[in-house]
């Protein structure tokens, strides 16, 4: 056992959080400003305090709202800074000076960890592509004829990405009721959700020049869980022939804690074999898919658990598709992966899916049956990977409860201003 | 002739800049850093000098490198700013005070006016829609079958946004060869312009809050010229089902000046009639019709004059559609309008349409071709609208040149890193 391998800090079993993790957020103290920490067991590690004692450089990245400052400095920044907090925590020597900069995490307000500037989300599960092809399509081909070439993925909303816990109100919108002519106006019948994974980026790249997949690590910090949240009658009437829009943009939340990608390091793995081969841009010499369990729970009940090392175009590919153009990247420019399903009917990451559109309702443990998400629903969806040393390290969780859309007689401003 | 009608700064003949306009932008002094100033002539008023003379209040909105915190301070602060720069331009007793801040424009480097926090980009041309939709659905309904229930739009990348005279590299991506079975990877065969116009939001709106079409003049600061360039063969392979991504993101340009929403009040003209009507939430009282009077050069000879008062879909219901779902909106939020066209053969707003894509070049004054734009192409796209007291103003430009692409056989990096 290396001396990272434990923690003088008390880890409880099963915690996403032991000291090979480290994942970073965004924390506030009851009436203090917000500043950057670092998950370790229950509790939070103030990375501004410890800068403050002078234990950690980094002028002014974790005394700050968000991680953008500390995302920008670089692979250089993020691992002097990792191998200092995973000292720190390890050696009990430390202990002393440390532990005063310990906060339980139920004691804080975990907050949304970087400001996002663009948001891109992708459809790159081959079982999510095939099985939504199949419900919208019946008799075509499954796959869209450009899905097995490149990463298809659009633009949403950057300014709708919430952290976990924000309520989710159930969208208005139009819709088009099953034989009408004309579309009605209300809110949403088919609310649902999508459990995804995405990356966001560190250090940006100029206009015009295009990122290769290869050079992934040195522009990714890491890891999220997203919740995109889809409402699929809005979605269907809206589609043609601009792709997704007021469908996906009212609310898309996220975990509160960012892995870095050296914590993924051993949940790499060969992700699946592509054929047709990609073209040159999009060919990635080194494994980067991720053995990630996700586990999607409704009520706390057990939806779904999809595997996302199945997923058919891996995070350095949608890197080097996304900047193939020239488009540049900026720090915390946010990359999902779209929803994660995996081909077992248990591993379907989306109500769309596991209903057939709502035709074919779930059981859930209890009893209870849901075609599409109903008012108080609460989803959460968590995900585990191996950590260094034989561990398992985790994601926490993306959570979020629907609230009850605004009354339908008011066409404009709930606020009536 | 009211005190207003004429400013002692000399305004020549012809200018887009009289003082009924007075339209922001952020411009540059050599080796000095970014300001704001508002366009009078041929030259920029300093703002930021003004403001430190005492001589305009907004303590920390024009020593700074974007309009953001000025547009995010409201219509009071907007109007009381307004007022005051009109009269200090206006009245010759304030001339030997106000002269030294003021800058020949030429003299200076504009910059991008705001940061761009979401973009949308909507498509409310009928006749645009009917073209491309006649170009690429033959056969089939010209307009898709939701087009005249919503203003349909999609979200670009906000990153990709720049300053007009900003080089724009040919883009390389996907392109599906005719006939071919598979694609290949290359520059576009089929570059693009869009000739559009852009709103951008001052004060933002909480998530699950939806703002009518109404409330427009409260969120909305003011209008700017945007070209949507646009790789044809880029998109036509990539966009089902998910919509525009890398054959749009590689570059957005904007004018560098915006007009304040007050500077259009005498250009506001009554919106198409629209059948079938609305649904109520789109519906509005005033009209939002705009006299923009558009023009397109190429290498500096006329291709087009698009007139933007034809336009189906107003600004304040794009506005209302996109918020309807309760997105939040947030300073900078750009919206930009589709590519204007008119009914006419002349008043066309892209090469798409002008050459029915690509299969009848057009030609121009000189007697060159032109099917799609060539490397070293300049597009520049300008617009002027009615004024107070007869006046005629306008937006200046926005202006691109085109640049080769990246060699094909680097496929990553144009670095090499």
């Amino acid at each position: 056992m290396t001396t990272a391998a434990t923690s003088w800090v008390e880890v409880p079993e099963g915690s996403h959080f032991p000291v090979q993790n480290l994942p970073y957020g965004v924390f506030a103290r009851p009436r203090q400003a917000p500043r950057v920490g670092v998950a370790i067991g229950a509790h939070v590690l103030d990375l501004a305090g410890l800068a403050q004692a002078g234990l950690l450089p980094g002028p002014g990245w974790f005394a700050a709202p968000t991680l953008n400052a500390f995302m920008a400095a670089g692979p250089a920044a993020w691992r002097t800074a990792r191998d200092r907090i995973t000292e720190l925590l390890a050696d009990a020597r430390h202990r002393r000076q440390v532990e005063p900069h310990l906060e339980r995490q139920a004691a804080v307000e975990l907050l949304l960890p970087f400001e996002v500037a663009d948001y891109v989300d992708f459809y790159s599960s081959r079982d999510h592509a095939s099985t939504v092809g199949q419900i919208f399509r019946p008799g075509s081909p499954p796959l869209p004829r450009n899905w097995l070439h490149l990463p298809a993925g659009y633009h949403g909303r950057a300014g709708s990405v919430v952290v976990s816990g924000t309520p989710v109100t159930r969208p208005r919108g139009q819709l088009l009721p099953a034989g009408a002519a004309a579309p009605v106006f209300g809110p949403t019948r088919r609310l649902d959700f999508e459990a995804e994974v995405g990356f966001v980026i560190g250090v940006g790249s100029p206009l015009g020049a295009a990122v290769a997949a290869g050079e992934f690590t040195q522009h990714a910090f890491g890891f999220v869980l997203v919740n995109d949240w889809s409402a699929r009658d809005i979605q269907s009437w809206e589609t043609q022939p601009l792709g997704p829009f007021l469908g996906k943009s009212f609310a898309t939340s996220l975990s509160p804690w960012v892995l870095p990608v050296a914590a993924l390091e051993a949940a790499r793995v060969a992700p699946p074999r592509q054929d047709p081969p990609p073209l040159p841009y999009l060919r990635c010499e080194q494994p980067w898919g991720l053995d990630l369990a996700l586990q999607i729970m409704l009520n706390d009940q057990i939806l779904a658990r999809p595997a996302f090392r199945g997923m058919y175009w891996t995070s350095p590919q949608q890197l080097a598709h996304a900047t193939v153009n020239g488009a540049p990247l900026r720090t915390g420019d946010l990359f999902a992966s779209g929803t994660v399903s995996g081909p077992g009917p248990d591993e379907r990451g989306c109500l769309l899916e596991m209903t057939w559109d709502g035709t074919r309702p779930v059981m859930l443990p209890d009893g209870t049956t849901r075609a599409y998400l109903e008012d108080g629903d609460v989803v959460r969806i968590t995900a585990t990977a191996p950590g260094p040393d034989g561990t398992t390290i985790g994601f926490g969780s993306v959570e979020g409860r629907v609230a009850p859309a605004q009354p339908v007689d008011n066409p404009g401003h709930p606020q009536g201003a």
